[in-house]
Formats: structure tokens, C-alpha cells, sequence
């Protein structure tokens, strides 16, 4: 009972003077400082846990390990002993300098996975929640927030008679927007499955993204729809009216055509309600793994709509026995689109990805038919840094 | 060594099959559903951490208890104990059935304090962060998403010339405006000290307490501009060129003047850029502790800029020896403002708050000159429960 309620006493830090925990934290807070960024780009991750038994840290920014399972069998994690000071603290350092990079973690306390107490950066991808840090002096530099002209981010709603729905999704307007009565060309970003309308903006740092390399010279200022693209769903988690349900992966009305027959209510509303360049050159379509999926077929089954056309590691094949007209033919469908000669067809994948072999395929299909296409290929899988780096790449090659 | 590597097999779940953790999170995720909002409106936390020796949930939505500290006397705190079963779950169901609200709490495993790892909806309060939860059937149906429409939340930046900086402001608008073209109000709602242009949005629930009483016929469609309160920040933890610092209580330019004769450049941007009302007539503003000492100093010091006024939970003395014009004369700053006869002064706090003996001894100044306002005392401290509770009743009294 006495090291419980010490636990608790110490747990609370100052909050057990007050009667409920829900006083406004102007007092309080974490008492360690944690990650703490080295001169040197190694990093400090830090944690007081006077109790605990065991304290790891977890993410892309371990180095990989070798692990023995229960069976024999080796498993490769990035995950790292944290080791305890005498006060209680638990401290890892990983060994090198970390590249310029947003990376993400978790501690591992006592078995159960956290986010870092100390630190108040996360992001949500799907039902996972990661403490976050970025590593300036490189690519990291495009994901921060620097002293440059900042765009608008707008989380709004749109109509959508085909899908019988309200549905959400988010926006970036760039800098200058409001102040100027120009036209802009916009890019369409689609996110992958379990995504939603928040990924882009939060896990790929869209805005950051836009915001500098615009600032550079490198990116034309446009616009960045980023729409739900789950036909099953009128929102993000916890942003429509089904409440505050923990994020699954619902696949009811997943790629069997219905997203991509909808589009057009998206283009009719945004083309309605911002200064937008309504031709086809003013339009671009991206996403990832099912976005890629969705930018494929929507570009193809619209071929007057999007002269750009980006596909970062794509899903390819769609299901057997679909019946949806957006699946019928679809090699006539892109004769029909390449005839009609867009301006950029650009597929980016890590050579690890899953999807791997699949867009082998779709570029041999390419290939022999002479359609040209930008092509791609990093290192690594089917993870967010490549979505970046895609997206960082795409975007410095449209509407100019 | 064994069982650190079960450890870590177990939180890493499938993911330990895989190099590196950063894979997109389709599958895998949380084991344990929590928080379970059961039928009678009792709620029960789980957490697997078959290793942990302690677990405990702490938050407004526990019954208080009291527990000695090791000197003997007693502390208050709402925190219970977690009951492990055999298979590794811990568990908790609050005793009595939860009256409709929204709730914050914390677990705390071997006396680290975390957010939910099962929850991933949490709002983070300066530097702490909570996961969150919302029981329906009362004041909470005003902190969730319902089926009704929808306003646009954006987040932008304006340039103050007073303060030298671009800035960062949250603006909500209601459902219809971008269709419309008619003129609306404009509530400016302001933070509390460690707070900025998130808080009323995220722990304030702004858009779905505007949302849901439009819906009602209860408030009038209005504008709520939610701007950045802090004279020496441009914006939020994160969101401006100084990274991702863990959010501090910088006090540095706070409560001295400048940021109230900065507002005018806040109000400039905001009738640029929107299709505003721009008397009197059309402008509230409103806020909680700092922030209501903002209002009160922002609305008496440019008496012609609002008809509405709301302390909520105010902070009313200003500092000793400050030389700004906002705190020189305040008393006949005020007889100016109510010789011009706003149309609403509305104070509200909790009887156990920190302010109340100031709000107390202000009322009674106000009362002496017979100055009019309405008055609402709550029951409780300086909290958000009662900031939601106080805007949900202010903005029904706006624009009549």
C-alpha cells in the first residue's frame, strides 16, 4: 500500500495538493526533459519511472536489432534498453548521429507501449499514437515549421449526392491566398487505408511541406485538397456523428469503385468555393498505397481531368468480380488517358515495399506500350518517411 | 534478459516481425478496449501489462479519495487502483454511473503517468496530456459531433504590426457561411495563461458546442476567432519557427498591455478577410482567466469595439507598477464603458476558484456604481468543465 500511494504521489507531482485532476496544467507537467536533441544529432530519450522494472524505447530512430522469439526464430525490432539512474530516471542515447529526418518512438514501460510523458508532439497514424521529433539540417528541414510565409489549414465539409453523405476534408490554402484575387492550380493528396482525411496534414506534414518549399522557389503555390477517401465514412475518427470510436479498419466500400466515382462532387466543391484553375493543367492527383490506388483509377476513368498523376507506393490490383464501370477495362482506360498525353505520370516506391513486385508489373504494362512515366525507387517499405520524401519531390515538378 | 524480450515482444504485438516500427499501422494496435462506456453510464478502464505491479487511473472522472502523504497529513486526489486478472488485464469500473460530460484521465503504470494506450482521442492542456472521453445524454451532446451541420475551422496566420510578428489565430465559421453572402457576428474567445489558439478548440470543444446550438435554434450563427493570447509567442507549442519546444509558462510580455493594444490588428485582419459585422452591435468577446482579463481590459480600454463581454473565471488585478495605458485610470475606463450601455456583461466562476474572492471584490465594485451584468456562479474550480459550460450558455445570449 505505501510504495501505491507513493506511486500515485509521485505520479500526480503537484496535482495531489489539489482536489481532481483537471485544474488547468499551468503548474506541473513532465519532469524530465525528453527527447532532448544532441549537438551532434544523437538523441536523448529520458524518463523518470522510479517503479518500473524495465523501460525500452521503440522507433524508427533505434538502431535495428536482432531479438531471439520463444520459438527459436530471430526478430528484427528497432527497440533499446533504457538503463535506470539512481534517482529513478531511465536514460538512452542512441549511439550515432540520426539523419535529417522526422522520426517517431514509443517507450515501453513495464510492457506496455506509450507515448513519451515528456513530450507533447504525436501523431496518430490509424489506431497508433507515436511521440514525434524532427532533425533539422536536412530533409527535416521541409517538415519543420520555419520562419517563412505560412498557408491556411481548413478542416471543412462538402456534399456528396453520390455517396448520399456530408463528408469532410481538409484544405491548405497557400500564403497570400486571401490577399489576392489570382487563380490556383490545386493537388489532389489521397491517403492510404486506415487513413483519413487528417493524414496528410498531420503524419505528412503537408503544410510545413508546402509552406517551405514554396518559400524556396521550388513549388508553385497551389492549393492541397486532402479529402476523406473511405466511401464508408463521412469523417476522420471522432469527427462524425458514430462518436468517439476507436479507429478500425473498416473495409466495407473500400476500393470497389464507389470513391472514385464520387470525385467529381469534390472537384465540383472546391471548384466552387476557392479560386481554382478548373482546367486539366491546373490539376494534379497523388496519393499513397490505396490513394495511389484511387489517383490511378480516378485519372484514368477521368482522363480529361488531371494532367499529373502521382502514384507513391500503389496499390495496383483491384479485387476480383468488382462490377463498378471504374474497374472495366482499365488498359483501355489508359490508352485512353496516354493519348491524351498528361504532363507528368510519376510512380515512386521503396524497394522493400510490399507493393513492390505489383508496380514492377504496372511499369513492364507501361513499358510496352510506350507510356511514358517519371519513375522512383528509394530504399525502405511502405512507411510515412517515403510518403514525405515523394511528396517533397512531386510537388517541385507540377504546374510549372 | 527473457523476460525483457517478451517484454518487448509483447508491446511491439505484430509489429516485431517487421524491420523497423514505422510500417503504416493497417494492422495490429491496441489489445484491450478502453476506455468501454457501459450502458448505465459507468465506464471501465483496461490496460494488458501482464509485468506491471501497479496500475492506476487518475482523472476528473474518478471518485475523490483521500490518501496520507508521508508526513502524516492527508492528500485529495481521484485516482483508484486497477485489479489485474490472471491473463494480464488490469481493470477498473467507476462505482456509479458518470452524468453526462466530457472526462479526462491518465493511467499509471508502475507510477509512470500515460494517456490511454487503447484511447487515441486525448487533448493536450499546456504541457500534460489527457485522454479523453465524452458520456452523452446531457451537456456532453454539446461536446460531441452530431448529425447536423458542420462549420469550417481554419488555422491562419495575420501580421501585427503592434507586436512585430506574423500570427497564428483559429477561426471557426458556421455551417452556410461559404454559401452565403450575408454579413455575420463575431465572437473573439480568448485563452488562459499557458493556453494558446488550440485551447478553445481542442479542450474547449468550440466547433461542436457552435455546431450543435445553431443546429438547436439556441445561438445565432456566429464567427468565433480564437487567436493566440500570448504577446510573446506567434503561435502554439510547435506550430511556430522555434520547433517542437515542450510548451513552457513563458510569462515574458503576459498581462502587461501589449497584447490588448495589439488587438485591433487581430479585429483589422479578421473584418479583411471575413464577411463580418463590423459594429458594435456584432462583436462579442469573451475568455477564461487570462483571458478574461483580457476582455475585461479589451472591451473597457476600446469601448465602442463590443456589446458582449464574458469573464469567465477572470483574472481581474493587474500587476503593480506597469506603465501601459490598458491599466492606467481602469475605473473610469469602465464608467466610459458602461455609460455606453453594452448590451451584455456576464461574469461566471466556480465557487472554489482560485479567483473568486477577485471576482467577488469586483462585482462589488461593480454593484457600487450600479453598473449591470449577469452573473452565474458554478459550482468547482478553475477548470474546463466549467469554461465549456460557461460558453455554452454565453453564446445563447449573443446577436438576440
Amino acid at each position: 500500500m505505501k510504495k501505491t500511494v507513493l506511486c500515485i504521489i509521485a505520479a500526480l507531482g503537484l496535482m495531489s495538493s489539489v482536489p481532481g485532476a483537471a485544474q488547468q496544467s499551468i503548474w506541473g507537467g513532465p519532469q524530465s526533459v525528453s527527447p532532448q536533441i544532441n549537438e551532434d544529432n544523437t538523441v536523448t530519450f529520458r524518463i523518470f519511472a522510479p517503479d518500473a522494472d524495465t523501460v525500452q524505447v521503440t522507433g524508427d530512430c533505434i538502431p535495428l536489432m536482432e531479438v531471439p522469439l520463444p520459438d527459436g526464430k530471430m526478430a528484427h525490432v528497432r527497440t533499446a534498453g533504457m538503463q535506470r539512474d539512481s534517482a529513478g530516471v531511465w536514460t538512452y542515447t542512441v549511439p550515432e548521429p540520426l539523419p535529417s529526418e522526422l522520426y517517431s518512438y514509443n517507450l515501453i514501460v513495464d510492457g506496455v507501449k506509450v507515448t513519451d510523458p515528456s513530450n507533447v508532439y504525436m501523431i496518430r497514424d490509424v489506431n497508433s499514437v507515436f511521440s514525434i521529433f524532427v532533425i533539422g539540417g536536412g530533409q527535416g528541414d521541409l517538415y519543420a515549421v520555419n520562419d517563412v510565409p505560412h498557408g491556411t489549414v481548413s478542416r471543412m465539409w462538402y456534399p456528396s449526392p453520390s455517396l448520399g453523405m456530408q463528408r469532410r476534408l481538409t484544405v491548405y490554402l497557400p500564403a497570400g491566398y486571401e490577399d489576392s484575387s489570382r487563380r490556383y492550380p490545386v493537388l489532389y493528396l489521397l491517403h492510404g487505408m486506415g487513413g483519413d482525411e487528417e493524414a496528410w496534414i498531420s503524419l505528412g506534414r503537408t503544410a510545413q511541406i508546402m509552406d517551405n518549399l514554396i518559400a524556396r522557389g521550388k513549388a508553385e503555390p497551389m492549393i492541397v485538397v486532402m479529402p476523406n477517401g473511405n466511401a464508408y465514412q463521412e469523417a476522420a475518427p471522432g469527427e462524425a456523428a458514430d462518436g468517439m470510436k476507436q479507429p478500425g479498419t473498416d473495409r466495407s466500400r473500400s476500393m470497389e469503385g464507389s470513391y472514385e466515382t464520387s470525385f467529381p462532387d469534390i472537384v465540383d466543391f472546391v471548384d466552387s468555393h476557392f479560386r481554382t484553375e478548373t482546367k486539366k493543367s491546373g490539376r494534379a492527383i497523388a496519393g499513397l498505397s490505396m490513394g495511389g490506388f484511387h489517383s490511378l483509377h480516378i485519372s484514368c476513368y477521368y482522363p480529361d481531368a488531371f494532367d499529373y498523376v502521382g502514384l507513391f507506393s500503389a496499390a495496383i490490383r483491384h479485387r476480383e468480380g468488382l462490377d463498378s464501370p471504374v474497374y472495366r477495362d482499365v488498359e483501355a482506360q489508359i490508352a485512353r488517358q496516354f493519348s491524351k498525353a498528361p504532363v507528368l505520370y510519376y510512380i515512386a516506391i521503396g524497394d522493400e515495399d510490399f507493393l513492390y513486385k505489383d508496380n514492377c508489373g504496372f511499369r513492364e504494362f507501361l513499358d510496352s506500350k510506350g507510356y511514358p512515366y517519371e519513375y522512383h525507387e528509394s530504399g525502405e517499405g511502405h512507411i510515412w518517411k517515403n510518403w514525405r520524401i515523394y511528396l517533397s519531390d512531386f510537388v517541385t515538378k507540377l504546374f510549372k
